[in-house]
């Protein structure tokens, strides 16, 4: 299925690069390879699941365009995969989102539906329209079509990358792209050890790893790190993750925003907070490390001017 | 010559994408592709160039080392070249550069110099230091090495994109990187066109291309093109621009500030004032340019946080 996903999807996604700096290896103590999805077209690994799943739609069900609920990154990954597959998309985004994701998702096709978070339920939003014109819902994570497009970051990574014995540290909200690369790599670099980096106060994943059952997540928002809290992982990503992960890291908001400083002086590169925190515990987090090669996937760049301008002097 | 560089640094130099985005194809006009050099190991094109050269010398020459001169980006991409190759580098560098660029050169090994450009002469400087240790000089672009290795950035252009008319605009300072780009794709992309790029006050290339012989620069500082301004084209570079190369460019400060701005929202890369210059001829330059596809180099992203906060509060 993975292998089915990358062959749909290769065409279309940006072949991302692998980046390096010695002056992070020597921050970090070890050789810091990084993956960064935020050149990936929609400035994230997301368009990566969501043409995979549009891609497998059969033709007549995706004439009927689809629909997805998020406030951010996904949104724009289904837009952008719907709009390159001549159909429709409907995006239920919370009216206090972004407005630069907003604006960036209506300009890539999508019919941009606004709810109000504190009122309105989104799911029944969601379930009037897509019933009414026959809409299929693209989830963001808890889709096996979604997190075999993600995968194909692992399979670029096994491809661009020899050594024979690492850790990839994969940003982690509902672990679709946590999952999708565990499952490339479990096959791909036996050696390598995947693990989910998640924000303070939104530590699920880790603690589900702990615990062996999905654990919820008290707060559901208040973290600059806005592209990965989701209040738990899926059902369907966990059992991959307990199958294929070793244990999660947590981070500071503040090691995040010194990782996008970092990552902007020596890679030159624009990471958004939640993209940042895979990066983050490559450099900060050296003594929950065991390997000499540590692989951070930066998972996205939509960040605006101000976030980014504190980050920079932060860092 | 150039296909021989290209096989030395092949396996070191970091194969750049090449990015893009429907909203800057929208500001365009046309489709604009962008070729990050900001991304190359040191954080600009110029280690290409330089690992040429300092891998095509003879080992007993290399070994006694290698001096150049630079306030910036040459004098990284030699010093890292240097190191790589397990022999010193001496830097002849202004005593007030950038400090980022002075200590990253010195991070990277090489043993660096400092002059004070008002009173003292770096040529003498670096006469002695030359004649005492033996030391080979590395130019930063008069330099048929150099020009091979630049080439290798029109090598991958070639490989990445298949139109058949398209013009390929490239920052230009002593002319090394667009004599190179120029050389490779006259052989390997006929149909398109390589136009050099300059701030206002410093389009030494574009007067010189419409005289026919090399116009200097009046200014010779000021520009926040810092990575671009030198007294006129080389020597060397002036023919290879005059036989393979369409009319210059010229593009203002602002508008290199407000394209590092929109680099920063829609393609999500850090570029330095000089490095945008080509891309804000893209973007903002439509009425001088005639092909549907544009391809704009960007050279460089070495730029401090002052000046990046600045990029983007002007955007």
């Amino acid at each position: 299925m993975i292998h089915a996903a990358y062959g749909r999807i290769q065409p279309l996604v940006r072949h991302t690069p692998l980046l390096s700096s010695p002056f992070l290896d020597e921050i970090a103590g070890r050789k810091v390879l990084v993956k960064p999805e935020c050149l990936q077209h929609t400035g994230s690994f997301k368009f990566r699941g969501a043409y995979s799943a549009l891609s497998a739609m059969d033709e007549a069900t995706r004439a009927r365009g689809v629909i997805a609920f998020s406030s951010g990154n996904h949104a724009q990954g289904v837009a952008l995969a719907a709009q390159i597959l001549g159909t429709s998309s409907v995006i239920i985004m919370p009216a206090d989102a972004p407005a630069l994701k907003i604006d960036n998702t209506k300009a890539l096709g999508a019919e941009v539906v606004l709810y109000d978070r504190a009122t309105e339920d989104r799911d029944a939003i969601g379930a009037r329209l897509g019933a009414a014109r026959g809409l299929t819902l693209i989830k963001p994570f808890d889709e096996p079509l979604v997190i075999a497009g993600q995968a194909s970051v692992g399979l670029e990574l096994a491809a661009q990358c020899e050594v024979e014995s690492a850790e990839v540290l994969v940003p982690c909200g509902g672990g679709g792209l946590t999952s999708g690369v565990a499952l490339a790599l479990s096959q791909a670099r036996p050696g390598w050890r995947v693990r989910p980096v998640e924000p303070e106060g939104f530590d699920d994943a880790t603690r589900s790893l702990q615990s062996g059952k999905r654990e919820e997540n008290t707060r559901r928002d208040g973290s600059i790190c806005d592209a990965i809290i989701t209040p738990s992982v899926g059902e369907i990503t966990f059992p991959i993750l307990q199958k294929h992960c070793a244990a999660g890291i947590v981070v500071s908001e503040n090691e995040a925003l010194k990782a996008m400083a970092l990552a902007f002086k020596r890679l030159k590169i624009v990471v958004e907070p939640g993209g940042a925190v895979a990066l983050a515990a490559a450099l900060f987090h050296g003594r929950q490390l065991s390997d000499d090669t540590v692989i951070a996937v930066v998972s996205g760049g939509n960040v605006d001017e101000e976030m980014f301008i504190r980050a920079l002097k932060t860092g």
